[in-house]
């Protein structure tokens, strides 16, 4: 994944947790996550595709989560139920949508959020795809997003039915 | 999710399974399944979108997981590593590209596959979806794959840039 891509990711999530959330994120350094090391209780993933093919997770510990479903909510929180599912699968909709609209060269579009939970859980992607992660902290716990973004060759447009000669 | 969108996904399973593995599943009654329940330790997530949005959730108990991947690779396998990873992965993949060609009105595009490890996880989507689950059974042991779609309402291909009017 080519560096110049994280920047509209690190963007997006920055202004999501600020709009939404009210809540300032503050950056950690990027890195390339080493397989099967759980980091989080909670991860919403969203796929990316067009001119590229793409995942974004974004994964949050339990009070994180928590604390942004009841900003969202108005309700106090005590347990990861349907509406914390619904909050982090729509900070991840709304991630991605944030992003793609950075990233208009690859003419995005945006699948069905999924929400992950389980205390041992890892997310791993295909060893021909190196994910960048980017760790970020909040005033309720730490957030991570990891960013998987592949650019498909051009005769991709061909085998896709799209015309590339007029 | 309207069920005359469940059979491509239930051709592209059978299909993927005997023709890459070599193996014939048997398919259980499909279901809506309630939340938060682990059903397996291995689990690959792909991403639609087009016309429609949608995630696909192919989910492989540990043992059915290492003799896919025996196939693949005609290596002996004894636990979960990046080779697993990437059949899993592939899997997803070949799936998710053999449905898209059936729901050809949707114009779907395929995102970057994740896996998803760890015995107690659990995968969930928003509650305004309703995927559907579709268990299988083979020589190794048990399969599930669960499908959300939703069909994008007209507008947005107004606002997604792509002319209504000629």
């Amino acid at each position: 994944m080519r560096v110049e891509y994280i920047n509209p990711f690190v963007t997006a999530v920055l202004s999501v947790f600020r709009t939404m959330l009210g809540t300032e994120l503050v950056r950690g350094q990027p890195f390339v996550k080493g397989g099967f090391q759980p980091r989080h209780q909670i991860s919403g993933v969203i796929g990316l595709s067009g001119k590229a093919r793409g995942t974004i997770v974004l994964s949050l510990d339990r009070e994180t989560a928590l604390r942004a479903t009841e900003v969202l909510t108005q309700e106090h929180r005590f347990t990861i139920d349907a509406d914390v599912i619904d909050a982090v699968g729509e900070l991840a909709n709304m991630i991605a949508g944030s992003a793609k609209a950075k990233l208009e060269q690859f003419e995005l579009s945006v699948s069905l959020p999924s929400v992950i939970t389980g205390k041992g859980h890892c997310i791993e992607f295909p060893s021909n795809t190196t994910p960048i992660c980017i760790p970020f902290d909040c005033e309720w716990g730490s957030v991570d997003v990891e960013v998987g973004l592949v650019e498909l060759p051009v005769r991709s447009a061909v085998t896709s039915g799209v015309p590339v000669l007029a």
